[in-house]
């Protein structure tokens, strides 16, 4: 059993398998660095309130750096016998340091560790997460770019609508990634890297007049440095009590996980064989060990699936908060693997993105087959009665029955004659009806789209 | 059965449960308001843009006008044989204006004005909840200013932990409804209102060259005028396609329940005859019909149930959302009953709220009996141990079997003599012990709290 | 202001706005027919017993039951100013028996009243939900009778697989309604009617001695009959808390929904332009008013969509109950609109289902030219391989390697020579091949499904 | 890179980045012993069938009883580089058998193999949660036994309503605990362990006629082993398209963990200093690294906390399924994490919940102290009025005042005089009242429980 600090009025051992059910070591040692920038920082104020000794304040910073250096290289080896990520990095700075380890714990509760390494954490990911979002966008405009004459039928309730651009597809994925990049953006402002609520009531260190630059400790982040900034807290009730931003990251998470699945699910469609719009390159695909034709979209359907994962973590943690009396209770501790999977799950899902996007390959000659499909073309054909001076409702209906007139008689309208449009209107000439029937007209019709 | 516009190459009419499925006019008529507004704008743009004659503007903004005016004094009366309100209006203006409501539909459609509507709801309904968070920031306020010397036991884990000031434990809740606040405004500031998408692919018209302002729409609300303004879509699939706003807000709404359910958590918990910490006014509670000494905080336990259909609002939409293709898909129709549930839930909430705190009484002398508990204490007496040399960890374990102790003898700390206290630290001076056994010396050695 | 029944201790009335919020008439009266039940039975009950003479047992009875009659043909009229639905009946039932109706109140409370009701109105819906079930399944097996030589692609990942037979498609689907009825069986089963609970302290009535048949209240459900009896509480406290019987039911919808939604997938993209498998009647379509040829599968869509309003309404109570104390609180009132939600959601969808896939017409012309993919062949042409004494490993990677390079050469197997097939391997024989390039050939080899 | 074994049609190397997404292997090889089952069922069918030669079957078995022997002595280590375990297995089986291996792929697919060890692994660990509630049963029984004379306040809105039994508070968590019970068995039964569904379409065996026993695999399983058949497909469509199974079982555990979280929230409450019922044993609390008093319930906590994370579990499993086409796609593959996760938590709580109970310690000075509040015994008086002749619902109104009177001049009714109590009743008797303000009396004037 790993060493404890809280035993003075307990006359029992923990039941070890109590010790297993509330240990969170397997999943926190994630928070390593961050814990150990925290204690970096707290001896920085320490010294400057006068409770470590300039030589002492030396030692404990040689003891953590060195613990910092191995996270960073790789070598550090969480001890899974410990209660948490925290009480290993004690222990293994006890080793370095000895007992003057026990003045880390002045001022501070286990709590605020924990709640500053979790937002640290998080605000880290989410700019990892911006820049990533900065690449995804740069792959869909060279998408954009490269197919950017290419019109493909548009799609309202699964039935061909109306011609589009392919670079408007894609652009509107670009849409919904810049309404996540702004949303990620705000999430990691929001988070307010806090000292001094103690356990709850806070500590004797006026830290307001102690200021700390934590930004030293990041490196390699565009643009989101500024925004770690140490502050002390304005209600130490409310720190501890606080999963605000776990439960934003989450729900911001979220909706980005439903932006992919949506686009995960007119890939996977547009790559069947009755759709054939596209093809995804077999470094994103698996085949199968029964059928040997088989080229399957799995990294679409994993995406597509693991939606399921990022509601549910959301959802874990906001029951989990529901209700729950103010201050700490130890439920909270169980925001971090919630959290961890959506990071990842997203992390990673933006670099396959990347990829798989810069290799589909768009079947030209099978989408120009499915354009030939006339009733895309229906709307248009009412703009044209409209501009002759039919009502709109009316031009809808005539057209209404010449589309289904043609689908039952299984005539293309293009091949009917003058006369033939002429049943169903005498304004129909027949040369204006080819030229509208015809998806690049139809796109340069549209002057409303203001291209971002 | 009430007219459609669509049914030019149908042979068959709806089955009747099948319209009854698709209709939303029993939750959509909510949208009244906005639909007309969209309407008028729509009106203004038509005629900027050639297709209405100035005549005819007057004549369909007259009818339009009309309508709204009804909705505003609560004349209005939805036609539920009507698909949605949308419909609704458009037959009532013809009844107005004749077939000169035909021209309405150039360049526009349903999904477009359906989003439009949506929109302008969502960004009202946010706008007003600004200011009821505000209002209930100031009774908040007004309630810690008048107990502003209040000690009260401050919890973690459920349990006795230190003395804090009760301005501090309600001062907690106002910084969740300030990050309620800030996160309120992101999400009223998010939501575009445009127009020019048509059913997916635009319309002929350009949208840009037309401004047209809403905010005349917009009175009475403080502070939100500014965020109302038309703008043209940037990508018209995305417009048709998106409920990030739905999402959002839920997720904004959600949140702020949560914080609501830890409010009602706590005062119910306090307002039980164990704790007996408050009283809630009799207008805030409901009796039993069989058990006549029943006073019951019924207001404060629907607060915290509710908080299960916020949750369950945003996974149906979630859920709705996830894997759809693009653009527009039928499925999207209900985003609508959730956010109205949402917002309705929370509204009521935040006016419950300030008149159940505005009349909570706080038992001074209830509290003070559970203030006698030394163990509140416990840490107080570790920092003046550490104080005098002590180090912290073997302070912890002095205190910790000082406290068992006492427990376990049924005696207090601060009736024991010197010499006893010797047994534990020689350290202790009674004098000393009982002036820290004081909820006002408690509170008044944290310096580290930067109140906002 | 409606009456109320437990004003004695308070000096003052309740927040009109308390009033709203807690007022649930608005949903509840849907239990009035399960209400009046109740409380003919407690008539009977407080008989036996002997807190009501005959003659006021005669009076309270003609009473319920004239309000009984007037649920059954819909003159019942529910007073939306009354707390809840149950007070509504008194209201009513003490105009037609004056305080008479105060001798109901004795060895009773509300929260078992309500608990009976919805109790009642559970297993009711459920039973009625089982009937639709069976007429589901006739439907399912008819249209799979109808079609029962089609043989279609069989889709793995979205992409052609093998081929199989339509029927086996159709009765995927009876399966899983197999499993829905199995579990909706358990779930109405599951729920025990009680009484006897009181507050939650029991009653000073012997319920055990006094039985009472709930059956002779039901008719005209199938089957479901049996499973109505009135049984004594086993343990007062439980019974006034449970809700497990709601939450049971909306996840065995949830379940079902989730079915439907599967169906509902496959039937929007079989009906695409591009799969053009099936035709869904216009009876359960709806157009555009703006694209004439528009034919969406609106129905579909909607029972697509409609499973995040059950999964919502799943995660609304479940999120309600969690942490609850025992016994009653005044939250669990809100398990009543998720719960008829739920319900009226999959009755509706049930119906729809019938008729939506007696109509639907299945395009062979246009599947037979889907089964021409080679591809859907490998897995036979691997097995034939094996059977000439290649190991399996081997077929697969030589199949595979033909599969591509018919591919990218755009030619097809069957027109390929013995020698060309030679180069891939030397067992092949073009009869052979040929022979096996045929849906019905592969769907006739599988032995393995013993069917249902 | 481990082995693949459907590479033929491919020419590009999977991205290193896909083969992380896809993997498995690092929480499904807690399926390898039922993975190892179904290979060992399967070899005694291709035997049976034919496909197999005796020495083969005998050599194959021998290959795979010895990894399944290492399984079981813990030996076995999961190669991580491989796919999933099912890859890894046959990698290890082939090490020993060497080509033989490839025999076993007949007449099988991977869907399948996933869906039955998935399955089996669901049915085996729901035995053992049968068998632990059974635990947890007795031990609930026996502490109600220890305390069957004890009375406490009992609560409805968390305010004193009536005194009860502890055992019934006790019993009504059995009651919960036998409802789970049922349900699990339910769960357990309702799982078909089948083969033959090949990859969506059937093989070319006749499982029908070769019948094998699963019961010999499983051992030590109380009651659930009769549970345990293998069965022919009967829709190969259905049966790799299926999860209900887990969706299912995670809703089942839902409710469990519910249940769980109540008990939970009570002993938590009643272990507050404020209601000081109950003393957690110090073997299922922790302290405090700063505060040296607090003892705190973590384990309780956690339970409460963990209910979060098995309804996410359900919604994201839920969520991931929603909309899914038929048949087998990858994302179905997201089942096992979630299922694994709810399984563990619940077992652990379980028989954390058994050790827990059994030393609590229920502390009757203080209950008696609470049971002193008078309020607790009005509906009593209210009776007792009734008994008298007075209506109950001015019974209500009377006790109602007299206990606000009460209450407002903070004298006890048992010390008024009979003249004092007269001003509110004519029909009290003094020594009446005195005997009604008394524990066992009012719990013994019910008679309505049938305990069970």
């Amino acid at each position: 059993m790993a060493k404890k600090l809280w035993g003075g009025r307990f006359t029992k051992a923990t039941d070890p398998l109590v010790e297993e059910f509330t240990r969170s070591i397997q999943y926190d040692y994630k928070l390593a660095e961050y814990d150990l920038i925290g204690s970096l920082i707290h001896v920085e104020i320490l010294r400057k309130a006068g409770y470590l000794t300039a030589p002492e304040k030396v030692k404990l910073e040689k003891g953590l750096k060195a613990i910092h250096a191995s996270v960073k290289n790789g070598t550090f080896k969480p001890d899974c016998a410990c209660e948490d990520i925290h009480t290993d990095i004690q222990n293994k700075l006890e080793a370095g340091v000895g007992d003057l380890v026990l003045k880390l714990h002045t001022a501070r509760s286990r709590n605020e560790q924990v709640s500053f390494a979790t937002k640290m954490y998080c605000k880290v990911e989410l700019a990892k997460i911006l820049d990533m979002l900065g690449e995804v966008d740069v792959v869909l405009c060279e998408t954009a770019g490269k197919n950017c004459d290419l019109v493909i039928p548009g799609f309202t309730h699964m039935q061909h609508a109306q011609p589009v651009y392919l670079v408007d597809y894609i652009l509107a994925y670009s849409e919904m990634l810049k309404r996540d990049y702004d949303r990620v953006w705000v999430a990691a402002g929001n988070i307010d890297l806090t000292m001094g609520a103690g356990a709850l009531a806070g500590t004797p260190i006026g830290y307001e007049k102690y200021r700390v630059a934590i930004s030293k400790y990041i490196g390699g982040l565009k643009g989101a440095g500024a925004i770690f900034k140490l502050k002390p807290t304005v209600n130490s009730l409310d720190s501890v009590s606080d999963r605000d931003f776990v439960i934003e990251t989450l729900s911001v998470l979220s909706i980005m996980g439903m932006h992919m699945s949506r686009f995960a699910e007119d890939f996977i469609i547009w790559s069947s064989k009755e759709f054939g719009f596209v093809e995804i390159d077999d470094a994103f695909c698996t085949g199968s060990s029964l059928m040997p034709q088989k080229k399957n979209p799995d990294v679409l359907e994993l995406i597509r699936g693991y939606t399921g994962r990022l509601y549910g973590n959301l959802v874990s943690v906001l029951t989990m908060m529901k209700g729950l009396p103010l201050t700490y209770n130890r439920d909270m501790q169980l925001d971090k693997e919630p959290l961890f999977s959506s990071m990842e799950i997203i992390s990673t899902e933006l670099r396959l993105i990347m990829g798989l996007i810069a290799g589909v390959k768009f079947n030209k000659a099978k989408i120009e087959e499915h354009l030939e499909d006339e009733a895309l073309y229906a709307t248009d054909l009412v703009y044209y009665l409209v501009s002759k001076g039919v009502p709109f409702k009316n031009a809808h209906t005539i057209i209404g029955k010449l589309i289904k007139y043609a689908t039952d008689n299984s005539i293309e309208i293009k091949s009917m004659t003058e006369r033939e449009l002429g049943k169903f209107s005498g304004k129909f000439k027949k040369e204006d009806v080819i030229k509208l029937l015809n998806p690049k007209v139809s796109v340069r019709s549209k002057k409303s789209i203001k291209r971002g």
